[in-house]
């Protein structure tokens, strides 16, 4: 172990990882353009799109665990595809998503959808009927971004065992974010807690956002099986933690800072860790309150008003924000644990207080 | 060369690939299960849907392939793996596909939609949002085997080269496939022919069900550059002849030997190389007399009758029929400059006799 390592900050991964990521896709659109102009222009809405928007993070998460433990001799270079796959791979998995949503538009544009939609207008007279082929380019636009992860990883200049481990990693994340996906879906109609709001946490946000990235950064720099297990142990920390911080700006956030309303998840009904432990928590009085308060389209402000005070009033804030708060220690400790050089610890630490220490 | 190779026939090689593929399912299914028993349901579905069904026509001209070009010391266990990673593929692509086109049957049970409609019945008393969440679970399922398809190939235990070049061919095939699929699509609404038959053949089936499959097995076992090219040019000659035979049938076919109905591609208004022949080659005359009898719901036994005899008369049907002559002639001479041995040509040209003597 080295006494110190080169680290990029997020700034520089992403600005790498953006300069990539248009190469990457408008080679992409040139050589689907070369198959048919048509789908060529599947390509541009692909192309238009992930260049619009995203924070790189899961990109940035690889490169700092790669960094971390990479050998004197390494190259940032030799991760680059790596670290795309991940891009590529979370914009696959929220063009699946929006059409299961049936949102059309992300990063304040039209989505695959949106986009879609707007090609076929002029073709198909019938809303319902252009609605449906829009969601099918959609579709094969997020196939095409899955299949291009994987593409890309496999062509990593790394050793052959260290590849393969890679790809064993990202298979298990995609693997775990689909029933993550599948569970999220589903809790909207199962009326009870079938699923508890841990295991989406762990499923949906953890296994993919985090561990998927970290672990993957790690074996590509030959990283063994503890140092692993204890970035997998960090993972599950930092991840159900940022989920349930999540949750709570969902509710109690600044709607002009987080740029979401924070009534949506009230008149949803979302079965966050906030309405769990209010359940757990409140007297009969408060439940019955807040049942009117809860999962109806027709909510007002005072009414949400109403239903943050009664998830204050109830302890059920202050039980996730302690929840939260054990989870960040707890993750604290963890990298405690890991065998890098100090410096590579800091920027662990960074990662912490970037996700927990946020107001959107 | 050796002299001699041995080679599985398609029902040895399906008989292997049914029992993988059947464990498989199942082991995914366990560990799906393990996360949480909702996304167990999840491979449970699917289990029961891609074991009822499928010739496992693709493993086996992967195994065709791996075999023909082999050395002596191989072992067809290496490349299990990757000729399950076709099917997967396939399957895959056969569950979104189902989605784009609203179908709840496959292999005479309900697909993944079908399934998932019935999951739902008793949590979603809403028809339309029922359907939505169906086609939801399905896209995810086919997103699961998309990822466990790329999984399963990167497990190969074969020379880390030759896996990197079956990767990208795999990947290439995959971008190819999601763009017919797309021009297939189109095709319905696009109104004019703005995308060619042969263009859809080439690139929705050529290059996905013949040139991935044969190319991987043949890179898997070393093949050169020289072969490699040698066998996409028979796939391009085997798959577009193959796809026009499917055309034919579709329209002159014995429906109690396809299972197929011999008048939806012409109520559908499918646009296939036989309908853009009858354009070229009809009189104005038969033009007029076909425009009513293609592309309308309404269409009677009767007109069915009279417009496959317009596409008879017209010389259109003869013309295809020469086509596929010509490409079958062709594919038979790629196979003389292979460099495989004798025995493996005669499986070579076994292939043929198999996609185009066929009345089903």
């Amino acid at each position: 172990m080295h006494p110190s390592v080169t680290i990029p900050t997020l700034s520089e991964a992403k600005e790498l990882v953006d300069t990539r990521l248009k190469d990457y896709t408008r080679a992409r659109m040139v050589a689907a353009q070369h198959l048919h102009e048509r789908y060529g222009a599947l390509w541009g809405s692909i192309d238009t799109l992930v260049n619009s928007g995203g924070k790189r993070f899961r990109p940035y998460m690889l490169i700092l665990a790669y960094s971390a433990y990479a050998p004197e001799e390494s190259n940032l270079e030799d991760i680059l595809p790596a670290a795309l796959a991940q891009e590529l791979l979370h914009q696959a998995m929220l063009v699946h998503d929006d059409i299961i949503d049936r949102d059309t538009i992300r990063y304040g544009i039209p989505n695959m959808t949106g986009s879609y939609l707007s090609i076929y207008e002029p073709l198909l007279p019938s809303t319902g009927e252009r609605r449906h082929m829009a969601e099918g380019a959609a579709l094969l636009a997020g196939d095409a971004l899955l299949s291009d992860a994987y593409r890309l990883l496999s062509t990593s200049p790394v050793a052959p065992e260290a590849l393969q481990k890679a790809t064993l990693l990202f298979s298990q994340g995609v693997f775990t974010v689909i029933g993550g996906e599948l569970l999220d879906t589903e809790n909207a109609f199962l009326g009870e807690y079938t699923v508890s709001a841990e295991t989406v946490a762990l499923l949906k946000t953890a296994a993919y956002s985090f561990e998927a990235p970290l672990t993957i950064g790690a074996a590509l720099a030959g990283a063994d099986e503890v140092e692993i297990g204890l970035l997998r142990q960090f993972s599950d920390q930092l991840g159900a933690a940022y989920q349930y911080q999540d949750d709570l700006l969902g509710v109690f956030g600044d709607s002009s800072v987080t740029g979401k309303s924070t009534e949506t998840d009230l008149l949803e009904g979302k079965r966050t860790l906030l309405i769990e432990q209010f359940e757990q928590l409140a007297s009969a009085e408060q439940k019955q309150a807040f049942a009117g308060l809860f999962h109806n389209q027709e909510l007002t402000s005072d009414d949400c008003h109403a239903a943050r005070q009664l998830l204050t009033e109830s302890g059920a804030k202050a039980k996730v924000q302690a929840t939260i708060a054990e989870l960040e220690l707890a993750a604290e400790h963890t990298i405690n644990a890991l065998s890098m050089p100090e410096n590579a610890k800091q920027e662990f630490r960074g990662l912490i207080q970037f996700c927990l220490k946020r107001d959107s």
